[in-house]
Order: C-alpha cells, then sequence, then structure tokens
C-alpha cells in the first residue's frame, strides 16, 4: 500500500499547470492541504518555492512536476503511477535561513529563505554595509551592489550569478557572496560554518537606501539584518531516486 | 608665461575640501567658470565627474585635485605652483557616451555619460533584458541584476565590480558587462567596437521594473534604453606629468 | 572569371579530411602552393594555423574548411562552387606576434604566433617571472603557472581557458594573462597596445625552470622572452561572407 | 608545568632560520624527534609542509614559527616563553589526500599531501583527462593545463591562484579545480564532500603527457591518478590562541 495516498494538489496559474492540475486530480482526487500526506506542485521553481513558504511549518513532504520553465527542483511531469512515485521518493531535508531585518522606521520584519537572503541597493548609490560574523566586524565598508547569504540549495540561483561557489547539498556551509563589489574590488566573498550568524549593517542609509529580500519577500529600507540558519524548520522536498538534490547539485557542478 | 592664468575653483561640500577652496582662491583668485581658461576641481572623483558634466559643452580643461577619498581622477594635492603644474600639464580628451532612456509613460530622457550607463533593477525581480548590437539582436533574453556599457575610462569604475575588463584609455572599445547575469549564466559580457550602437530592450517591464543610469544622473521604469559614444562631444582633462590617465589605467591593471 | 584559379590543397591526416582532398582535386585539380593563388586547407584549427605558419611570408590567402572537431577559423565544408566561395570570400587580415626567446645555454630562438605566446612552468616549481612592458617594470615578480600574450584572433583560445577577455578582432590591443596567479594572487592581467613590446625575465631559472611556447612552437629552459606584433608580416584569411572572423569573435562573446 | 617539554626543533636553510635555531636550541635544549613530544619548524610555509611530511605517521605535534616570506600556516616568531606557548597552543588536526598514481610503464606510486593533489601537462600539450567520483563519469573530457584536488588547508594555495573557493578548515569537502580548462571553456570545478574518491584517467599519454604532483612530490608520465582523504592520518598543527587554521582561513576570506 503506498505510503502517500492523500495528496493536495497545487499549480500555477499557466494553461500547462492548470490543465495538469485537472488532469492529476480526476485521476488521484485532492485532499485539503491540512489532511494530505503528500503535497504535489505543478509549474516552476517559482512555485515550488511559494509552496514551500506556504507549508513551512507544517512538516508535509513536497514533490513539484515541472510544468514550468525552469525546474531545478522538480520531478519530470508524467501523469501515470503517482502515487508509486511517491512511495519511492527520496526525500531531501533543508533549512530555510531566517532573516530578522529592522527598517528606518523600526519596524522589525521576519522571514525564512529556502534560497538565500540578499541585500540590495535602491536607486544608483552604491550600498554602504558593514558585515559581522557570529558578533566580529569582518568587513568594515563594502561598498557594493549587495551581498548575498545562500543556502547549499540555494547556491546554484542567485549565488552563482553573483559568481559564488556551488555548495554541495550536505555541505554544512553558507555561502556569503558580494554583489558587484566595488571596493574592496577583489573581495570574491567566503564560505561560512552554517552555524554562522551573519550581521550586516547598512551605513548611510539615507544617502544610500538598501532592500533586503527572502527568497521573494522583500523589505524596503533597511538598516540592519540578522541571517542565521533556522535549524529547528525542517522542510521535505521528495525527489525520484538517482535525481535527488544532492545528485542535481552534482550535476549541476559538472555542466557548464 | 603660464597658458593658465585664469583659473576657476570649485570644492566638494567637505571641510577638507572647502579649506583647501579658501587657501587657493587666495593664492590664485576665482575666475567665473565662463571667463576661466582652467577649471580646477577640489574634492574626489565624484566631484570630478560632476564638474565634467556640468562644463561638458564648454571645452575648458578641468584639473583634479585630491581632497576626497577616491582620487582616480585626480591630481595630487599641493598649494604651490598651480599655475605651473597647469602649464606642464598633459591632457587627455575623452569623450562620454549619449544614453537616449524611453520610460513607460513615452516620456524619452538624455543624458550623458563619462563612466557608464548601468541598467539596473529596481526591486527583487530579476531584470529581463534583450540586447541589440548595431540593429541585430545579439542576446535575446539575459535575465540579470542589470547590464552596463563602460567607456575605457569608467573601465575601472562599476565595470570592474561586475568583473568587466579594464580598458587602455586609447582603446577603440566600449565593455558591454552583465550585472550577475542569472541566465545565461556564465555570461561575461562583450568588448565592443567605440562606434557600435547598443540598445537595450525591458522585457515584462510592468513585472520586471528597471532604471537607467547615467553615471549618476538616473531615469526609473525605463522600456527601452540606447547607446552610443557622443564623439562630437570632447572633454579635456589635466594630469601632472608621468600620471596620465593612460598611465593610471595601465598602473590599475597592474595592480591587485 | 573567378580571381582564385589556382587551388592548392592541404588536408589532416584523418580519413575524413584526406577524402576530402581527393574529391576536391578531382574537382578543382591541385596546384604547387609556390604557383596556387590561394592554399584550401582541410581539416581544424589545429591544421589551419600550421598552414598559416608554413606560408607566412607568401602573402597567399587561405580558405580553411572544416573537417576536423574544432573549427574557429574556419569555413562550413562543401564540395561545389569553392571557386565562387572563394571569389566572394572577405578577407581578414592579421599580423602574427614575433617572439625571441632566450635559453639558459644562450641560444636565441625566434617564432612567430599567431594565437599566442605562452610561457609555462617545465616541473612541479611555480614559474617567478617578471614582466616589462616597452621597457618599464611592471610586476615586479609574478609566481604562477605562466603567462600569456595573445592576439585578438587567439582570444578565444588559451586567453580564454586562463580566463582573460575575448578581443575584437579589429582592436589594436594584445591581452596579457596570466595563468593561475599565485602572488600577487588575484592579479587578472591586462589589456596593451598593440605596439607595446613585452619582455619576460624567468627568475631562479635553475629552480624553476620555464618553456616558451608560440603557437604550437616549443622552446625549453628559456630566461628571457621578448614579444610583439610582427606588422610586417600580413596574413590572409578568407572566409565567407557573413562569417567572418570578426563576426566569429562577436558571436563568441555573445556565446555561453 | 608545561606539557610540551622536550622540542626538536628543524630549520630551513636560510641564515635567519639557521640563527634563529642556534638560539632556541641554546634556550630550550634539543631533542632528537623520536623522542620529542613537539616539533618546532623555523622557516616558511615550504619547510613546515616538508616537516608534516617527514613526521607524517608519529602524531608529534608540529608547531611552526616564522622565518621565512610566507607564513600562512606559522605563528609568529618570538624567542622567549616558547614552552608557555606550546602549552597553550590551539591544535589543528587536519587529514591528507593519499595520491595513487599510475605511470605509462605500469609503476604505481604513492603519496600524500596536505594541500593539494595536482595533475599538470608536461609540454605544450594540453591535457585530456576523464573524471569519475566514487566511480562515475562527471567529466568525460577536459581539456586543460590540469586539475587539482584540495584539502581545505591547502584551499587558499594553488587552488585559489586557479581561481578555486576557499574553504573553512572544519569544512568535510575536498575542492576540484581545473587549471585553464579549454574545453568545457567555462567550467569552474566542483566541490565535493571529503569522502569523495576522484579518479583521473589521462587520455593520449603519449601525445600529452601528463605529471602528477602532491604537495611537491612529482611523478611524471601517468595514465591513472586516484585521489581519497586519508582519515586515518591525522596531522597535528599547533597555533597560538586566536590565530589557529580555521581563523587564518576566516581571515583569509575576508582579505582581498
Amino acid at each position: 500500500m503506498p505510503r502517500f495516498n492523500k495528496i493536495a494538489f497545487v499549480a500555477s496559474e499557466t494553461k500547462e499547470a492548470e490543465r495538469a492540475l485537472k488532469k492529476l486530480v480526476k485521476l488521484y482526487g485532492d485532499t485539503p492541504p491540512g489532511k494530505a500526506n503528500a503535497i504535489v506542485a505543478l509549474g516552476g521553481d517559482g512555485l515550488m518555492l511559494q509552496t514551500i513558504h506556504r507549508h513551512l511549518n507544517s512538516r508535509i513532504p513536497i514533490y513539484g512536476m515541472n510544468r514550468g520553465s525552469v525546474g531545478f527542483l522538480l520531478n519530470d511531469y508524467r501523469e501515470n503511477g503517482l502515487k508509486e512515485r511517491l512511495a519511492k521518493a527520496e526525500i531531501s531535508v533543508i533549512h530555510p535561513l531566517r532573516m530578522t531585518a529592522h527598517d528606518k522606521n523600526g519596524t522589525k520584519h521576519e522571514a525564512l529563505a529556502i534560497n538565500e537572503v540578499s541585500l540590495f541597493r535602491q536607486i544608483y548609490q552604491a550600498a554602504k554595509l558593514r558585515i559581522a560574523v557570529d558578533g566580529k566586524v569582518r568587513m568594515d565598508e563594502l561598498i557594493c551592489d549587495g551581498v548575498l547569504i545562500s543556502t547549499p540549495a540555494g547556491s546554484t540561483a542567485y549565488n552563482l550569478s553573483a559568481h559564488g561557489p556551488i555548495l554541495p547539498i550536505k555541505a554544512p556551509l553558507l555561502a556569503l557572496t558580494p554583489i558587484s563589489p566595488f571596493r574592496p574590488r577583489r573581495w570574491r566573498g567566503a564560505l561560512l560554518p552554517n552555524n554562522a550568524q551573519v550581521t550586516i549593517e547598512v551605513l548611510e542609509p539615507d544617502k544610500r537606501p538598501v532592500s533586503a529580500v527572502a527568497d521573494h519577500i522583500e523589505f524596503r529600507d533597511v538598516v540592519l539584518v540578522e541571517v542565521k540558519e533556522e535549524s529547528g524548520v525542517d522542510i521535505f522536498m521528495m525527489f525520484d531516486p538517482g535525481h535527488t538534490l544532492a545528485e542535481r547539485i552534482l550535476a549541476e557542478q559538472f555542466g557548464f
């Protein structure tokens, strides 16, 4: 008897995804997420991230099927044998980052990030940032477009674009990667232990406004941002055997 | 008899620059820019760029002296012998870029840039850009933080931060450099002949708003940007012998 | 009447190239190189470079057709209409580099390079090099695997592998690019005017033996190497319209 | 009572190191390594690596003091209070890589490496390598100057020169980094779990001879090389508090 017999479906708002939704619901029924033992997400990586965010504390495993343009976190789309695939799937457990951002009005914002927390200049003025790790200032003044802290799962996303290294999914590391560093010019970032706490202070925030983003959740005009792995939150992603996240990241490292 | 006997002074609004201004005006007098045969700018590279912008069509040579934190375009500060230094200075002639930016309201903006024209995402959504060179689309879709076109004079500035190459001051080239390219991931940009016309179309501008910046002049919500060297405008910068812009850029190439 | 009616053929020693040679000689005859007005090379980039080297001072234009695995310098292979293609071809004129290498026995070696001159450590000991440009030492001591000087035509070859920039074919520049720089660690090389003379001194040559290579011509145990564009030698390469070297390099810059 | 009271000294063959040796032996005596409970190495990183290699299986801790030009693995030189410094030192335990290299004559060579194992072309012909990880071919054909596998301790050395990332000393990772990759051109290497076994096959070894190097131990004309962390060998390096290897690597990551 398959382990995952009550499936909740979610889909992107594209025609392709909605058509798939209809077919699959017809074949397998649709359980409300609160009573399901698996969520199947139909779309691209964006939907997958959204779905993870929506069910962050539910501990319910999520299986994505590719009905979008980019599918790094997703399995191949097939209609048949879904319950068998779920039963055989390997589960990757990852932890999000917790971002605590204080804005210039004194408001405190919290958000979790699966991929990365990034800080970014809001206007043409370069950001001026001070970076501390575990309470010790390591970079007194970084003039840049921004900076990001990435999990291994996110290391192939924005981090890679900003010339950061791809991390194996099980590496107990975070990547701290500058975005267009102007001074120091040739700083390439740092790999930090996954229990590091990174604190970023925005210098001259009136002249140089900066926003902070946890995956796609953006807060404007921040002045202080703290980032730390949230080891208390487990995220369960399901992948067909031989196509786990570890394997995908390894394959991505040998892609070019 | 020194060639540059009528000097107009400008200074940054820092104490250090204003103190220098007072001393130098006392020593050499102060001529209104319209009647001067040289402008002396006291501050950092920012002031130097501003001063060049303010006098772009005047053909008056500009001599910067360093009273700020960054002085790539500047000569050493000294109070004595200024007229003799001006008389002996070597003059670098450079051309700006002309940016023509159309925004989503149909307004057309023009600006000149000494260093670079850059396009940049305004919010967390990555920019999606189409790039044509001389009317031929060369990059159908670049998903990125942004892109910039740099002159040789600007190649050690933002361009270098975005991992673009430093260009010798006399190289008849422009650097087209992506900022955090997400797709294609490993695109490193292109060096183009200095007579190339670059056209950048902003795709999905409502979802993915982009601003365009010529040096420090910013226009928000642009949809189409054209960039071309403005060979009709000559900018004259003065440098002490052995410290010309060509020499500085060469030295910067061997710095690290 | 076609301009190129006396063709000399050369071919790689692969079956594919030799078969092509037979067919084409049957169709168009085979003129000795000394009496031909065009050489057609059948193979890959390696053969093309060899053919250019063999006929460096002959001023005879060379048209390559791809019968090998890599064909950056080559036209598509077709058997029909060769004379018409030659008549319509566009000719790129490039200049080689002249390398003068002195070895530890006092012997002086000269060679020309179409792509690049490179210096490289011979054993596990890192090379220690001093680099001067136009007689002025610009890098007092570079500890590295090696260094190379590339023409624009060669900038997509070894230079690109060593993380140097691609140069437009008409840019009057040479790329000086370090290979695995150890100290200074983050030096990225320099773009130099094409009339620059680069002199590289090998330090501690007994402990740290270094070889010098002009394209594929290697001299071992060198102690001093001078490199300069040889503007007196013109190389004529023929390309089908729309597929010139300039266009190929431009396309390569937008490839990824 | 200090824990390290029987000290064996070793020194580089420089005047500076030999002078230090004399003074320290006078102050603290000199115990044969077999009976010592600490080795103090006077020189640079090269001597430190040599000393570690010489005492690899002795489990005796090694404390380096800087009497050479490069001192990443070394403590500051001071003559007084040596026993107290040893007693207070923090000990970093690292593991070497074991390289097993087979050459074209069928001879098998073994060596350990503290920093890295590298493969490198011996002549102008680029190396052609096939790379497998844990028995699975991940890179079918890499045309390059070479490739290296680095430990975290070695990640600031040759690996960094070849554009590989710096690894925190405790990261359970190895860096696999290409040296001037020609095809695939833009491959940046991969981070692998520290229990990965890397197998590198040299293709066309007659045309393209390759040497393999474990730190400074070189074997020529290899055809197959296996690399694996040797977790059975513990190396004990001693550092003054606040200057541990972990701290140094972290500091290096924020240096530029």
